[in-house]
């Protein structure tokens, strides 16, 4: 618990009626996507980067912790206080798209932009926001460039940190500082931008971003293959992409995953698809459309697809992307309580790696949906469970823990877009080196040497 | 001057053959493509990472300066052991291409190899590595990703930061460092490849490359766009990117470099020539090709080009070339020595920096011929002096000075792909404030608190 003086101290640097620290409010801001509860001492809701200036300033010199939050969907306690302290939303007043520059395709935005706004404004001028996180319709971009977010389009398109141009933000000490350009091109002092981008807000509190966009491509069309298994699914995603394929998305399903989206959603599908991959495929030209159609098509029958199909218009694209979309939901038929991990591996890995993750789930006695973004190497793992029962989550949480060993040997790493956080804190040593953890820590120091800015993240 | 016993001590670290100081290696490794001379203590060249492991905690201890070098091709003394101590060159051992990976696409390499090496490696096999700085025939990829180096075709493909997967490197203190992975995306810890990536050598030796490579495109033509002015040329280039053209190259030349050409080489160009744009455009169908070459005549006529040629065949191509790539050996008709400046600023300021750039010339009595990678905004400025000319060569220092203060102003940076290094940084504060040269420098003490590693540059 903080001192009520200082709750008072920040009531007269951004006004009162941006400062609560009642019950309602606390609550409110005490949980993300984890379903965890830390209630803060008080939820500010910053202006301005002036305001967020003073109030880190005044925060750093009494040691008190800061969380930044944008909508709390994050699924790893980014945006949780787990220490107390002051959860600064960036929903109420720093939310607006501060300017489109169509001259040189980027956008200007405040950190609590939902994603999916910034998107639909920027298509209805012809240009386009590729990262499209599965929580684009209520995720912030200040959260998504905090976690490097993916999505589906990451295959074809890249992750938000190819789209990140320059940052504005506030060090704990309360210096404002800009990171990169409104340029392609710019080495001039240290890659700030770069290292703040996933960083989880323990770094900075980031003010204004500053985004590429691209022209929108004019023909889409959608594609599902039809595999007996994973093993022929998985060899399909690395050798097609290595046979010059280049799918806007190419997104798996598992034969659990698709006999819970039968099941559950009554969706149509064969009934010997043991494994789908599902995705667009894009261009200027239809003849481009067409030419990956080919590609994907050939590869994917040399690797044992039984069916190829090629969705043309909406309402028929909108059908095959059925599947995908109810995947997550459909899964509950497994058990009240999915341990889900976004691990990622090199594509090659991809056979080896999803053959000895059902194993692991096999010696625990679980089931273990994935399905994900295949296209590029991230595969959502869910570990299932009954909530009720404490033998069957510990079991879970064995299974998880030798998963993350598993994916590390192939040369894979812990989270491929949804980060840290509180949740896989515990899996950093599995992953790197005492020197590589103790850098983690210089850096982290040389920012933030009082550790207020979310403190007890990301294992430091 | 380093005390001699330190130098016997790194013989027995690294064999008394990979340890030189004598006079033609200590004056052989004390230039680059600045042609600035300062005379290290010693040269060494590391076998392996165990060598520069152990090399950097000898020196860190010992606090000797170290500076990485690859080829000395460096335009702003990046290579430069500007206070004595050791160079570290990994030209004699470190310079293998250690696998290319064809199922992920990739190929990790050691620091000292060739960027064209690397190009002609993986394009044999069908795969395609896109930076490509002019120095790509002897520039090394350790120094390609030390000043994350772009090239022609950035334009389209980007700079060596969007193909660095991981890297290998060495801590001023001797720990080896793991930053990044084979997988497309990565969220764990924070993003140490990202700042290594155009420090200049300031934070850590890198020491092993993975780098993504791409499928290479089936088609490929050139073009050029015959303008009257800079000015028609300057709009042409934004105005068409933003159309959606999304050439591989767009490169720029002026009428000073057109008349340049024209008379030092001989090549053959349109008689009222004030500015040409030329470049390549790709696709895996020709119809792509064909869609790239129609958005771009449509726009470039529409700004005021009177001629829009396309070469075909390589060939032809080639010819097309040719005055862009004898552009930087032909204007030394216009002085014996350029200072020669790679500001960028964003696409829509091209045309207003440019005018003002050539005011600030005329301002000092200056030619000032102009050319470049317009289509990411970043252009090489050369300001012409007689480098025998105390007076002119003082002018033409005032003049750069205005020039960076002019870029800055117009939202643009001090490099675009040339780096910091000596030559630039008395302009950083020009170009940071206060409290972002002191995140640079606490960035810079978390990796190296004895401050050994490429001591005196950007400014820190």
């Amino acid at each position: 618990m903080i001192d009520p003086k200082h709750i008072e101290a920040l009531r007269d640097i951004v006004g009162a009626e941006n400062v609560h620290s009642d019950k309602a409010h606390l609550r409110a801001y005490s949980y993300d996507a984890t379903r965890t509860h830390y209630e803060p001492d008080a939820v500010i809701f910053p202006r301005h980067e002036e305001d967020v200036s003073r109030i880190l300033t005044y925060c750093n010199h009494h040691r008190i912790a800061i969380v930044p939050r944008g909508a709390g969907s994050g699924f790893t306690g980014g945006a949780l206080p787990v220490n107390g302290g002051i959860v600064l939303a960036m929903e109420r007043h720093m939310n607006k798209i501060l300017e489109i520059d169509m001259e040189n395709m980027l956008a200007v935005v405040q950190p609590g932009v939902i994603n999916k706004e910034l998107q639909r404004h920027v298509e209805e001028l012809g240009l386009f926001y590729p990262p499209d996180p599965a929580s684009e319709e209520y995720s912030t971009l200040g959260g998504n460039v905090s976690e490097n977010a993916g999505g589906m389009r990451a295959a074809k398109y890249g992750l938000t940190k190819d789209y990140v141009m320059a940052l504005r933000a506030v060090r704990a000490n309360g210096d404002i500082i800009r990171a990169g350009k409104r340029t392609i091109k710019d080495v001039a002092g240290y890659n700030v931008a770069g290292i703040l981008i996933a960083s989880e807000g323990t770094l900075a509190v980031i003010t204004e971003i500053t985004l590429k966009l691209i022209p929108k491509p004019k023909y889409v069309k959608s594609y599902m293959g039809i595999f007996p298994d994973v093993e022929a699914a998985m060899n399909a995603v690395f050798k097609s992409l290595a046979e010059g394929a280049n799918p806007v998305a190419m997104e798996f399903l598992d034969a659990l995953v698709v006999k819970a989206v039968k099941e559950k959603l009554g969706i149509e599908l064969p009934e010997e698809a043991g494994a789908l991959l599902i995705g667009d495929v894009d261009g200027n030209v239809p003849e481009e459309v067409a030419f990956q159609l080919k590609v994907l098509e050939e590869s994917f029958r040399a690797n044992g697809a039984q069916e190829f199909r090629v969705a043309e218009d909406p309402a028929e694209r909108e059908k095959l992307w059925q599947a995908r979309r109810g995947a997550s939901q459909s899964i509950t038929i497994y058990g009240s309580k999915k341990l889900n991990e976004d691990i990622s591996v090199p594509r090659s890995m991809l056979p080896k790696a999803l053959k000895e993750i059902y194993a692991i789930g096999e010696k625990y006695g679980l089931v273990v949906p994935c399905f994900g973004h295949a296209g590029d190497g991230n595969i959502h793992v869910n570990v299932m469970v009954d909530g009720n029962d404490p033998d069957e989550l510990e079991r879970g949480h064995k299974a998880i823990r030798e998963i993350f060993q598993l994916v590390v040997d192939l040369g894979g790493t812990l989270s491929g877009e949804h980060g840290i956080g509180l949740s896989k804190a515990e899996f950093m040593e599995i992953a790197f080196s005492p020197a590589e953890l103790q850098l983690f820590r210089d850096i982290k120091k040389a920012f933030d040497p009082n550790g207020i800015l979310n403190p007890g993240k990301m294992g430091l």
